[in-house]
């Protein structure tokens, strides 16, 4: 199989897009990454997308086909695909563009994630949530997934002695490094104190321990590695893209303050690069609770079992630390807008691996990873980027 | 690339499974498709799904995992897969389970389709599939899929003396085949006076030229073909595997009574198996309405375009004619699981290519080809199978 890179990278802002539709978001990064890339439309052979919601939040599904459409390739008639891993939707879109492309099968593909979800009621945005989980066994009892992860964090607490106060120091590190995203959602910074002070969610989460419901489109450009000289002096190259899956429920995993999916995805990644967690540069990953990023910190090889907390509270994760996790802000700052995410991550690892991503670039950036989950971590992908 | 095989099939009967939830159906065609093969679940390295309703009808996303997870294939945590392309999420699946062992990816997968459609009241089910058309510019006037396809047929008629008798054949010669099959819906025969006395849903279409709104799955087991005589001794192989897309909306396209998609993934399907369409031998095509078996059988290249009506009347599309289209009975008597369908016509393609189909035996099949769309055709895949 050939080697593939990404040669353009584009994003939306994220948030309360009042003024734009699903449609609009999903062209305007298509567009981004088609520009940054330096191709024209009529170049781009096949088109995955990712998305969760928007059969249910705009009554639309097809949505593969409406993005080449609304892009203006119809007339290319070019294979669209609707990929959907509740959450983790958006990195299932890279990954099969990753397959498409290593195998030969396209040369030149673009991978988009785009939701839509800030035109709904909380509510049913909190009910659509609840479908990334296992709907007959726990949401159908009521469990949403800040309940869900609340008791992962209750457990890591008994467990590891993992504080409230580290797990709030997630979200101040991913605010602080936000500040300078200016596509992030929350571009301000907030304290320990203010995160201890906002209403609980699920004891033990704090509304501010929670990524936030959002709008937004990423897109990324993808071509054979041979090739990618042509079009770009910086290509970055796809060094692993791998997935893996676990019940959907909690209550069937071995243990819940581990992410068998990551885990799996991770290792299988790591072998595919033929790289130690060590020798990771920098990580986007899923930061969808403050307790999901300690979890996946550790589940990720960066840090040992239970050291998650304690290494984000000694700024271990900090731009300049050991290992900067979530230069972006993350999914707690950037807003998250589910399948979106996943293609969003892949954006800031490769503007960060071209050292394009100004007061928030972690220097010398060489190799860099992306961990995108589903729900409570049914699904998990990770891909490895390097320059 | 590596040439793929078809390895195993397994279909559940289709029709209304009241005793039977989304998560049976779908364990149910995935076992049948590992026991024909004769594998074990731990011989599985990924899972691809196809499903479009579960969102709304049974509020669960995050398909793949949630399918991997109840076939008890957590434990072994791969990568599974839900796709979507409307009515074509069952192909799409097959096509991305194709790829990802063409390509060295895998060696071993599985491809099904699911839906469970039965249980939500038929107006709920009428707005589902149309969503698979476009939202803004469609649907939201009003625009059901039996009204587009009424639009392709009046247009057929108008422009090729196409007649309501013609499109009646199809329903009448489809009925007649699944007569033969366990797995349809509806296993009894119609005549042309029954469509033509049935009520009229959207003129000119009766209600027996329309598919129907049905429950079922489908799998097929796919391999290396290098490594399928390990486990068969009558692998079924892909030659082909194309997908298309098109605009969602009607009024953007050149010429309804044609669809772009279909025409383009056939001819890339054609090329890539280094076959033309008479060396077809019998096909499974996507008779949604049975105007669209008549746009297919035209757009696949089978007849000339406008020639599709008579071709049906005088008995070429028969088993036994010229070229037997839909001998499982096709759509509109098997009935219509949306993402069920693509794999199930992978399953009677493998079934008749190994000469196991019984009394609806295609004499001396060699090659077969399958044809799934999505909406009224903005998703349209291909694939030619041969023994």
């Amino acid at each position: 199989m050939r080697e593939v890179a990404i040669i353009g990278a584009g994003t939306t802002k994220f948030g309360e897009l009042w003024e734009s539709s699903f449609r609009d978001i999903a062209v305007e990064a298509g567009i981004r990454a088609i520009e940054d890339a330096g191709i024209s439309g009529e170049d781009i052979e096949a088109l995955y997308g990712g998305n969760m919601s928007a059969g249910r939040f705009i009554e639309q599904e097809h949505i593969g086909a409406l993005i080449a459409d609304y892009s203006g390739l119809a007339g290319l008639h070019i294979p669209a695909t609707r990929t959907e891993a509740a959450c983790a939707s958006g990195a299932l879109a890279l990954h099969l563009a990753v397959i498409s492309v290593a195998s030969g099968w396209y040369d030149l593909v673009i991978a988009a994630g785009v939701e839509k979800m800030t035109d709904v009621e909380s509510d049913v945005a909190e009910d659509l949530l609840a479908s990334s989980v296992d709907r007959k066994w726990e949401a159908i009892y009521g469990a949403t997934l800040p309940s869900l992860f609340a008791q992962m964090a209750r457990t890591h607490m008994e467990k590891y002695r993992t504080t409230k106060e580290q797990m709030a120091k997630v979200a101040v590190k991913n605010h602080a490094n936000a500040v300078h995203n200016p596509y992030a959602q929350y571009q301000r910074g907030i304290t320990i104190a203010n995160v201890l002070a906002s209403p609980l969610v699920a004891d033990p989460l704090h509304v501010l321990d929670c990524s936030s419901i959002a709008d937004g489109a990423a897109a990324v450009v993808l071509c054979a590695a041979e090739k990618a000289k042509k079009y770009t002096d910086s290509p970055v190259y796809v060094k692993a893209s791998a997935q893996a899956s676990d019940t959907l429920s909690l209550h069937d995993r071995r243990d819940i303050t581990t992410m068998d999916a990551t885990v799996f995805a991770a290792k299988k990644a790591y072998q595919m690069a033929s790289l130690e967690p060590s020798q990771i540069d920098l990580a986007e990953v899923h930061d969808s609770y403050t307790i999901a990023e300690i979890i996946a910190i550790e589940d990720l090889g960066f840090f040992d079992k239970g050291e998650g907390g304690r290494a984000t509270e000694e700024g271990e994760t900090e731009i300049g630390g050991r290992i900067p996790i979530n230069p972006s802000g993350g999914l707690k700052a950037c807003g998250h807008p589910l399948g979106a995410t996943g293609i969003r991550q892949a954006v800031e690892i490769t503007q960060q691996l071209r050292g394009e991503a100004g007061k928030r670039q972690v220097p010398n950036a060489k190799v860099g990873l992306t961990h995108n989950i589903g729900g409570t971590g049914g699904t998990a992908i990770v891909h490895i980027l390097s320059r």
